[in-house]
């Protein structure tokens, strides 16, 4: 039930057409989602700023093609994240405006105005293995209106790298940081920077590190308390947060 | 808001006092479960011929006494369920009417009218050392109005003791089945049964048991597929479970 | 020993021709089941009343096929679950009349003549990923005789979509509820409604989900004490639980 | 070395009292803090508007007390977590005017002027076994300067309790959700809100909750992407991270 | 129905006195283990000839101490396991003719007259902390009438240690080995001997041994095709089936 | 150091042309097993009674079969295990008179004179899925000279199709049960025998099953005492360690 | 900032052309690794006698091939590890001076003139299939510059095959042991030598040997304590601690 | 079989009143450790060089104080490592020359002349919760006759505080790192030293730290190629192979 079909609802009752006994029951029985559209409406026009967006696993090249059509048709901003070669072949063929980011496994479209980015986001990862993740936090922060400043191959092993970047750490709004192995970074970015840091662990490495369970563990025990978590590899989920947290700190 | 205050404001929408403008304003406004009573309303109703439930453990037997004595005050029937000696006895001292079950480690108050029982729960276990997830089970299920059958001791490694008990087994409308161990006995009554078994884990064993983890895992692996788990030593959900399956099947 | 066998041995003891000696002889080397005739049919019995499953999963499509065959030619009802594309064509060449659900990676044959519906079954599941699960169940429990309410897509992450059907919910003897990543819906449904609730975790996810581990301890720590669980993806196992349920429940 | 020891350094370069060759060597053997002061400043300024936090769980309650006596006589304000009734009671016969938080395990003693609070977090919990961890977080965020709204007491088993509070929590920056057991509550929050949130898996549970990992399974998974997280029952570093986010969101 | 019960049956039927008919009904009906003593019986015989066992862990002393007694009662031997020194005590108070050995937290009650030991087990351990273990299948093994020779204190860090006992490990049928830590006692051994090896895993270590995880997951993985693992601490279960081993295996 | 290099040198000891310094400065530096022939020899002439055995599993179908023929060439008889279909391929290439048990996955040669079979191994597996590691079992106790029975598809879900092969199973000296899922038959079989029963977990089963790491851990915490477990699905260890049991439990 | 850098600007500080305050400004506005030659320098010189190492696994062959040339191109030594037959391939087309040693999965570059080898390193495994993580450690520290004794095959189920050695073991400066399975071989070693033993599980095994976690864990609690451990088939760095272990040790 | 007597059978060989065939006999029948002193000895020559050491863990005051006195006696160092205040009573009032370091809980004994400090060990920890671990290593090496340098509470958050130890760091022979939570610090300290680290994982921290475990799988993966690890809390196994490495680096 959308607003104006509450209101002639209650125009009747007004109009005694419809008894309030009888307005009662249908009030009643309404699904809540038609009912509560001033609280719902609120979350999605502030979701309605962002992109849409499909996770292409598991899906057929075919069924992310033709979804990523359908959004495209409706104007505005698309991502699909965890796109492989043959799923990116399939959605260019059908959306050729769009721009297939292969290190990031994304496809993106833009097609609204981008306006200047608000916010700014600093994406740091640990070793090259851990550029996918670190890509796909970069291009969905990008698609969503955030400055992006990388600062890639920065492990902890060879601190001085990450040292030589406090400065540039220190210009942004909130800093996602991958790293995969033992997943250390988190923790050292963490204390250097003042801002929330947000750890995605990543599946790199072999024997103990157990897909990526060391680095998740490693960054949940992080001692920064300035450090939180999502899930291993999920550079979409990290870049979704800190945009929200970097907008809303840049914007007056 | 309940019904009369819905009906009130639609009433003074129908008398003008209250145009339909100001009165979707205010229904939009209302927190979800004043509205949607209709619907809540049937699962309460429904709950409601249950007793109300305290989950003692965490709860210092002061805190627990207080609770259970509220509630005895509206007439009901009262469950407590992992309370220990303590708790029993600040429930007994502030409610004198309630009974503590030691080995169920259960404190239960009945104030309704015991109707008939409705409906057949079995409750086996394998060893002794299940008493108090069974005695949960049992007790919970007997204060829900169900009648009981407790067949005790009937592990596997025994499996004769089992087999004896076939004819009492095939009068249930619901099993429920503790083992803690290797938790194999779900299985073998699962095969036996042609009614749905609900197998509760028991941290009972040590070692590799690691504390009902292996008695768990046997049971979600179970090779006859009339049986569902529920959490380890978790009498009190199996009783649930059980009872709302059990008096369905023997209402007519 | 079938009865008959039986009534002929006694009588024999009861003409001289056999000594009870000799006749406890050949009673304590019988194999059991065919002894106890009586409590196993019972279970027996009602089995029938359910069509054979074959689990095709590690079965060659030749395999399948065979074991299908001999099935349908005794003109039962048929369930082959866990099929792929192969077996199902391998299948079908056998037995014309057998049908495939793709999604359901199930293959059925009704050859009884349909009687009305039985009881309620509602599955419902999180999000698309988990229709392999979801059509698993609902094809079984279709099969079994049961009526079968598709609830699909309706996630935690967006509440109102579930609130939704809280009407449709209610009419059910029994939900099915299947999900993956963080295996939240049984809890919410679980609150939702008055009867029992069999979750199915699935193991849609990736990194931390574990393959369906997640999902699985989420659902076995449900605060909603009406909650049960299966194995991972195992649409099948709930079904014929469920089925059990709403047939008892639905029966006069 | 700080500022002016390095002005003085350099003027003696300029007045020639030190060659270039030794004022080299010396600048190379320091430690890196010392001339780091810049970038190391710029963070400690920005922590500096924070309390100092003593962890004082596997701390005496001497040690404590000694600890936060210290800390108070620099005319600071201070907080310790993880405190029980002993160490409070050693800290506040130290320093009179700090302020034990039992449910919270938290002391704190504030000595600045109370600006007015800037930024607002939600803290929600599932049940009442979750209020260490909810209070936790709700005394740290206070004690930070940011506005709390405590919603306690709302879990998914009772999906109308939380619908409930839409409109409060439309209202706050940002989200902390404390739960246990299955952990759900983050994802159906995180659904409804459009702000960042921070998840706590509590070790509150049995069984199969394995002290908290269930939940922070099910919470590293969730599927809603505005969810991040950190470690079981760390209240502490929730409200650390969500007052950097609030504050600035806040500011203007 | 033991067998008597059951000629007495029979002989009705060859008397005239139960027809056939009625005989059937009453056999169909009976307790599977009644009818079934050939086969039961042909094991409780073998077993019958090994004492009765208690596990104490998890029993009240009186508890213990009223099963101890009644079996102690009817003459034969008995033997409780996992047994504390108040259990002792209330064991020993009630059957003075027991025994307790400390180490091995077992009571012993030899009533039997004691045969010649049959068959030679050879129990082996790394360290002193395996002495529970080690003491308890050297206990149970002896009371169960079979040779034991102990081998103490030959962990693999000093392997001469174990080397120096090859001629004496060579006379037995079978050898028990109990190690913690890395658990790798039971491969050497395996590799020098030609008999069945029964490995124990111990709960001895610390860390990373996870309470005898490790060295469980080290037996398991024995290079030695001729060693079988059983649970952690289990030494009365590696005794049990050694002792079937060594007495099949020596006698005549 | 073999015997008569031994006592060579010993000879020239007692001629007078080494000394006893020269002597014990070149035994003290020997190899361990050149000295300890007789220990050594005893395990060997022990092992050499048993066919050797290739490890196919991680060989090049090239490297499996020359290591066959090598051994072939010997006159010895011959085992490989794990080999696949290509694997066969070479070495029935290699060896014509080997041959290949596909089920099984193992390749043997027979060249001793078979003498007549020694000791009875009962062979239990609960489902046809479980057929790899069964029939590597029985093969293997075939090849070393047992008396092999198989008893297939006895899972516990039907229990009356194991208690029909009670006498069967009272025949074998010792039994080897391969199950996997629930893992709970070996604790039935146990109840039932009393001989050792040495328990495979199989990794059969999906989900929850975890490779077969949830039967094992069901195996170990059986409650039947006589129950021993090796790796998940090492049917050749099972048969190696039962032969030596049947084979001294029958010898006379 | 090198240090011709830092000498010239505090030289315009003497000049008087820059001013105290300016510098000091420059100064901290440096990123760390260029003030800090000397620190960093030291441990740069100490890894210049290493050659640079390239992880191939997760690059393609064109990526580690171009690598490999641009450094070979400036005449150090260079290893590549992990490399499969393609990327051996690639690398070799690119510099035909490398070599390529299958069973270490490694290529090598030795462009310096060769030293007399340094130090003295054991490779000890414990079957031919923990080849090739032994061999990726004997082939680096090969390249390396130091002595590497290999012994291979000598498991702890044959424990004479090691004590043959022991006299070669003796004269290592450290022992690198690799072992799969059960790992119990560094136990064993680490009990016959006096030098650190560095332990490498490797990810031989099946079933409960959960790809080396059952080898890593027992290494980890080994009971001799000159044992420490590296990542699970890390032959790599085991050699790369034990070179710097080793030619410490050697030299003068 | 010690030296003399071996020379004396051989020189009984000699004289002619013992046999070559009896002194074969003779040697091939004695144990291992007796004929190989030439090897062990090596090994125990280099092991007497340290003192012996008692785990006090799991063993009575009483036992502890009696095996440091029996030791005492005879004139070596002695070192009781995990004795807890009663231990120490116990142990000081039978050895009132001995020691007690409460923070490492360790007792020492030192009786021999201390010689000068031979090799440099850094032991490096990452908070004052690291403590017991770091102190039983420092007193270890110590005791063991090296020269120890403490570096404490330089955790990664404040990564300033561990750059500002560089130079100390840079002298150390190897370096120990203590480390719990998310077990970061060792890859940071390999990273800056060319020297061999031993990575200490602790138990300190809660939740997902898993009681050490997150720390351990964190130095695992290690980034850092210089860092092996020892098992968790085993301060006395990294200073024992340390001691190893930093007296053979040391020693001319």
């Amino acid at each position: 039930m959308n607003k104006p079909t509450l209101l002639e609802l209650l125009a009747r009752v007004q109009a005694g057409s419809v008894t309030p006994e009888e307005a009662s029951a249908r009030l009643a029985a309404l699904p809540f989602e038609d009912l509560d559209y001033a609280k719902i409406d609120h979350h999605r026009s502030l979701r309605s700023g962002l992109p849409e967006v499909i996770y292409a696993a598991g899906k057929s090249p075919e069924q992310t093609a033709a979804i990523f059509g359908r959004m495209a048709a409706t104007g505005i901003d698309v991502l699909a994240t965890r796109a492989d070669q043959a799923t990116a072949a399939a959605v260019l063929a059908a959306v050729p405006a769009s721009r297939y980011h292969e290190q990031a496994r994304a496809i993106t479209l833009r097609q609204s105005n981008a306006a200047e980015p608000l916010g700014h986001v600093a994406v740091v990862c640990a070793g090259t293995s851990d550029l996918p993740a670190a890509e796909e936090a970069a291009i969905t922060a990008e698609l969503f209106g955030t400055r992006v400043t990388r600062i890639y191959d920065v492990g902890v092993a060879g601190i001085h790298r990450l040292l030589a970047q406090c400065d540039l750490l220190a210009t942004a709004n909130v800093v996602i940081v991958c790293a995969g192995m033992e997943g250390a970074l988190p923790s050292v970015v963490g204390g250097i920077v003042g801002v929330p840091v947000i750890a995605v662990p990543t599946s790199v490495g072999y024997g103990a590190s157990f897909a990526g369970a060391a680095a998740l563990l490693g960054m949940l025990n992080s001692c920064s308390p300035n450090v939180c978590v999502v899930n291993i590899d999920n550079g979409f989920g990290a870049a979704y947060t800190a945009t929200l947290i970097a907008r809303a700190a840049a914007k007056k």
